[in-house]
């Protein structure tokens, strides 16, 4: 197979930590499976990088990352100190708008955020709630709520009026519900393969074994609701092996309290998937193993963007405490990712995904330092 | 005192059901204490009007409400049947519409939701994070996303745009950002009279006596969330005695699930407050305890509206089994509200709440007919 390359891009706080528990997982499979996979660390974007030059990362960042298959990224947003007047030298505006770049620049439309509750991960829910917890939020990664467009007229004045527009577009509604649908279905064939049976309760309380439940918030929010809804319908005709279900984000939000296990894969826009994300993510263990993948999976020339879902978490930085796990995850689902061209990487990113699920299991989330997890999980992987 | 006049309108499915315990709880209360109150049912918003008129309510129907100190509102939000190309004869959009209308017609600019963990109620969070759960959340109610401006270009073509506009006033965002702050104050105040201690932990780690924390999505909707910043930091120079707190929305999420014991005000858009709101009320034991209180806290001319935050159930409904409790906390807010002009109605709320939470921590959320649970709280008004 053709050599596949990485963009690393450690970032700040605990990202560099977590990332360096990557890359010693990446050299052991590259080294048992002869895998023909490269990668090259970039020192931005990162606060650092920031002090120096006077931005997050050079100008033609974006043109350098597109050279790679995929980008493996550990953590933004370290907000610098406080400067005189109480504000962050480097606000989140500004150490996040990378993450931004890459999803727009590299046409990123869909953001995977799988949250399946495994033995050893955090519970916050009561037993009775938190079982069978294993559900993929799709969130629409590349429009909707998060165009940036608006601003503030009269600044600052007694009658100051700030706007900010939502814009949906029907083909980028069409590709991420019928994506949607396409892992719910792949999901049931998985379950198959690894013979997990599984039936969903729907939330209307029928059974089926696979569903997608569409999120909107169309009595309030018609215009974009009404034509998500047209077009779930339209695409529902394509796959009638799978169920389909409709919630409100105010409901969404309550039930995957009240009754995740009735959840399966559940496609929201950009602002409604990032709070149903971390919502899923918490529920399924918090930040420590949540995995985010933003994905281009039309376009095999843009490389798709691989984070954890947690922060630079400056306040833990540079203490050898960070827990790599959700780095880890994220690597496993890079490897799969990448596997679509060379099903080897897939299979790395399998044996990966056990390792870590392993560890987890075995660990729970008892205190260890980071390279003594990363050191646990590269034995493993050795086995 | 001058006589305290309500609106009361069962709406919908269990709302009717519902209702009838709030009234005859009322009817126990004016009986013992010789209340200056009164009361007239309306059949109005409702699936049955809507079906002989056409329309959910009179096209009068605000001015004849304006008459009224308070609306007291069952449920709203039979669909009614599917017809036969699979919708329902009224969607959301209609059969809910009058609840947004109230709001905007009476400028109901505050929607105020508690949330508070009592004993009896349903527990989802395991005990570790279930405890000391009490806190208010504010949302602003009056623009925002809700502001119903957009629409669809070349509406079901493949190039279709949807556009939804959010619009925010520094005027709104003042008002609200200020009420905050009050509430917590009154909060606070109310704890020290009650001979509650409590010291919050703020999410940063410091202790508190009393907190406000704004919730935004400043790093992504910048427009406002920089705005919404900006005159939370003015106001709270009003306020040196209340701590201050900014949560981004899929943080605040994730917290209220990890760590609900360190929010006491909460401040929110009207989206993302309907958001947190449903979240906050599933963790103080879901939908069957959880009011909601839209009120105009500066003129006195327009009626203020309660409601339970559960819907109508049309699966329930007619069996006589639906839980009274969250119409019965909704009443006992009512009259505390009505208590700014009559202080006896607000002990009225008061003994109404402590024979609702009495009730509860008597029975728990075990399954009992709806009059059932009625008939056992007037007889403790009674006692
Ligand atoms: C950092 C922020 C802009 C980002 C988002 O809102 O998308 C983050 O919350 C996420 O979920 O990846
Ligand atoms: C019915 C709906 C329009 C309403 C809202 O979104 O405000 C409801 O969810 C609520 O929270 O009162």
């Amino acid at each position: 197979a053709q050599t596949t390359r990485i963009a690393v891009t450690p970032g700040d706080g605990i990202g560099p930590e977590v990332v360096a528990e990557a890359v010693r997982c990446l050299e052991t499979l590259r080294a048992k499976h002869n895998l023909a996979l490269e990668w090259t660390r970039f020192p931005w974007p990162s606060h650092a990088w920031h002090e120096e030059y006077g931005e997050s990362w050079p100008a033609d960042a974006l043109a350098q990352l597109k050279a790679y298959d995929a980008i493996l990224l550990g953590a933004l947003g370290d907000p610098g100190p406080m400067d005189d007047t109480n504000r962050y030298l480097l606000p989140d505006s500004i150490s996040l708008a990378p993450l931004l770049d890459m999803r727009k620049g590299f046409d990123q439309w869909v953001c995977e955020r799988p949250a399946r509750l495994l033995p050893g991960a955090r519970q916050y829910l009561k037993d009775d709630r938190a079982k069978d917890i294993d559900m993929l939020v799709i969130r629409e990664n590349s429009e909707g709520e998060y165009v940036s467009q608006g601003g503030r007229l009269r600044q600052g004045k007694p009658d100051e009026v700030a706007t900010q527009m939502e814009v949906f577009t029907r083909r980028a509604t069409e590709r991420i519900i019928r994506y949607g649908f396409e892992q719910a279905r792949k999901r049931a064939g998985e379950r198959v393969q690894e013979g997990r049976t599984r039936a969903f309760r729907t939330l209307d309380g029928r059974s089926c074994e696979s569903q997608v439940c569409l999120v909107t918030k169309r009595n309030a929010l018609r215009y974009w609701g009404d034509m998500y809804t047209e077009v779930f319908e339209e695409v529902s005709h394509d796959f009638p092996d799978v169920a389909t279900h409709h919630e409100l984000v105010d409901a969404a939000c309550m039930k995957f309290v009240q009754c995740p296990w009735a959840f399966d894969v559940v496609v929201a826009s950009n602002l409604q998937g990032d709070i149903l994300t971390d919502l899923a993510a918490v529920l399924s263990g918090g930040m420590g193993v949540a995995p985010s993948c933003n994905l281009n999976p039309t376009d095999p020339h843009m490389p798709s963007m691989f984070e954890p879902t947690h922060g630079s978490a400056p306040d833990i930085a540079g203490q050898g405490i960070a827990d790599p796990t959700a780095m880890l995850f994220t690597t496993a689902r890079m490897l799969d990712w990448l596997g679509r061209k060379d099903p080897k990487l897939a299979q790395a990113g399998k044996e990966l995904f056990d390792a870590v699920a392993a560890d987890l299991a075995e660990q729970g989330n008892q205190q260890r330092a980071t390279s003594q997890i990363g050191d646990a999980i590269c034995k493993r992987l050795q086995a």
